[in-house]
């Protein structure tokens, strides 16, 4: 039996021949869950850095499965993954703690789930799979910035068992961001105040609107371009960026949750139900607001922003007026920012900046994570 | 018998009372050599993260020698270090392999050096303690910049005993600059270039520069205020800057040494030898050639900036002509910035900026280096 299917997996075998080495490698078994954009960057990441991390590190990366909402495909890295399944390939409506099990099955080695989906109902998983020692990466902000009962039950079942969950990918996809206030905080700094462009989407928006042309018409274009999500209301009411804002809170001890964070929508209000074609139909509807706050922010002599801000325990999100000397007034194209304020870096804040969205960069975070993990089980990775 | 000590050490013993705990802490026994500004600093971290991280992380961090070039103190987290030490304490002739010896002891724990110094003596000892399952963490800058073949032995004795040697403070102090290399390569991302502004003296010097006051009256200025090394030669000279691009360049797997970079010195050559208070009494010399770069880049439109620069094997260091439009255009105070091209972030940069000198976040960088290597010992670092 051949079954196709559409996404685009390795097209060799993930694993490798072991060179000779005076130890056995560290053998880590990978499930993916959510072979979409990111999980399918993250598959590729993995077929092309598996040899060199055997090499290098005495790591083996083993792909032993992948699944959708739908289905899932084990032995992935035996023969297969050319795109295509054979006939000896198992398939089958996808339960995610059978699919987690297999993944683990292997005696003395490691087992991590990478969740490439934006799922809550993955989400709920994470605490059973720590609690059976399975770590778990991922760029999925669900359980990090959802129910805290849930992220309490989470973190207990890691504190039992051992096993992580690292969610690198989660703020500013790629860029250095929760590592580092992680870094900060364990060192014995203090958060301060956290503020920054968390939106790609949003920042190409304020870094385009000079008033030339209405800001529906941005919106269009972004839109067409793919830079929005499906329905750009996703990315216009800000709730993508108050659950970044909550991740790096939790992260700095502060245990917000997202109904505490005081979230400025930018879809007027007569736009906010309704499909969305109609919503895109009626999109001209925000260009006069926004009009109106672009002529006060010139009136300031500054700039408008999207911009999280976290001081204290008081969390906001929504555009600001900045002063053309601020750094988010040169930030280009999608770039991301994220600037800590701490007790070390107060006269200068501690800056990371660049592109925070996109499949390459998002899986390069749960690789990143990934890494974190096989290096807590010993794996060298530094180039000395 | 009684002996002062002038410096900062920790006003109580870093050991804590272990909180009961399902399973023992893991105990890393800490030595550092050089309690200068940084050492000390570190010391003072230490003994202030240690409460949380014993209880939160599991991890009993226990200070165990402190020596400079003439003395060790031992047993320092017994009873001590008020900033003086007691009779029962040991001090002598500071023998490093010995103190190495001292720290490494204790069946069953962890030990790591932190080396606070700058000294090229004490970088010739790595090898040695890595291969004794010892590991080093360190922003001495000497063994990753130093000569290829000491430098290669001690990636050899790091290989063979799985001992790490850690050394984020070597550029940029305390932000995540090695790391986040590190971290794109193993992830398999391609490095195309980088850019940096790595020096805050340097940074400091050209951010002032706007030609209403002579330039040796701005350096005059910043040795007065401490930005300077003692001898400012010796960052105008640029081989600090040069030292940390020859670190970026391997770390991204570019053998390279200090003699491939081509380094541009702001040192006039009459001025280059002779004392210091010769160089600093005759700094006017620098008035006139550095009169005439500030004219060239506003000629040009643009200003001057002192950048690090990595493209392929190809290592430059001194003054560029920057446009306005340029990140670096708009740095300020003694900010470093790195800007990181690669295959992933080729559109726009991976940016990472802020202080990147200071004994409190190179400490600080010690301090995160430390921590990786608890996590590479099973400690668990993840907020959830």
């Amino acid at each position: 039996m051949i079954v196709s299917i559409a996404i685009a997996l390795p097209r060799s075998p993930l694993r490798v021949a072991p060179v000779r080495a005076a130890v056995a490698p560290l053998v880590v078994n990978i499930g993916v869950v959510g072979p979409g954009k990111v999980g399918s960057a993250f598959l590729t990441q993995l077929r092309l850095a598996a040899p060199r991390l055997l090499r290098e590190c005495n790591l083996q990366l083993s792909l032993r499965a992948v699944s959708d909402s739908r289905h899932m495909w084990l032995d992935c890295d035996d023969d297969a993954l050319n795109g295509r399944l054979h006939g000896a390939q198992i398939w089958r409506p996808a339960e995610l703690d059978e699919f987690a099990a297999y993944v683990a099955g292997r005696e003395g080695e490691v087992a991590v789930l990478a969740d490439c989906t934006a799922s809550d109902i993955v989400a709920n998983h994470y605490a059973g799979w720590l609690a059976a020692g399975i770590h778990v990466v991922t760029p999925n902000k669900r359980a990090a910035s959802g129910p805290l009962d849930r992220w309490h039950k989470i973190a207990r079942a890691s504190d039992a068992s051992g096993a992580r969950l690292h969610y690198e990918g989660t703020v500013g996809a790629g860029l250095p961001v929760v590592q580092t206030l992680r870094d900060l905080i364990d060192t014995g700094d203090e958060l301060l105040a956290v503020e920054g462009m968390l939106s790609g989407t949003l920042a190409w928006l304020f870094n385009r609107f000079d008033g030339s042309v209405p800001f529906s018409a941005l919106v269009r274009e972004a839109h067409a371009m793919g830079y929005t999500e499906p329905d750009p209301r996703d990315d216009l009411s800000g709730m993508d960026v108050a659950r970044k804002l909550v991740i790096l809170a939790r992260e700095a001890g502060v245990a917000l949750s997202l109904d505490d964070v005081n979230v400025r929508s930018l879809i007027p209000a007569e736009l906010a139900e309704g499909s969305r074609d109609d919503f895109m139909a009626n999109l001209g509807a925000m260009d006069a607001p926004m009009a109106a706050l672009l002529a006060d922010a010139r009136a300031a002599g500054g700039v408008l922003r999207h911009v999280a801000r976290l001081d204290g325990r008081h969390a906001s999100v929504g555009v600001q007026v900045m002063g053309t000397d601020h750094a988010f007034a040169h930030s280009r194209l999608t770039d991301n920012v994220v600037r800590f304020a701490t007790r070390r870096y107060c006269d200068n804040a501690l800056v990371v900046q660049g592109p925070g969205a996109g499949p390459e960069v998002t899986a390069a975070a749960v690789f990143t994570d990934l890494l974190r993990v096989a290096g807590a089980m010993g794996v060298k990775r530094c180039a000395c």
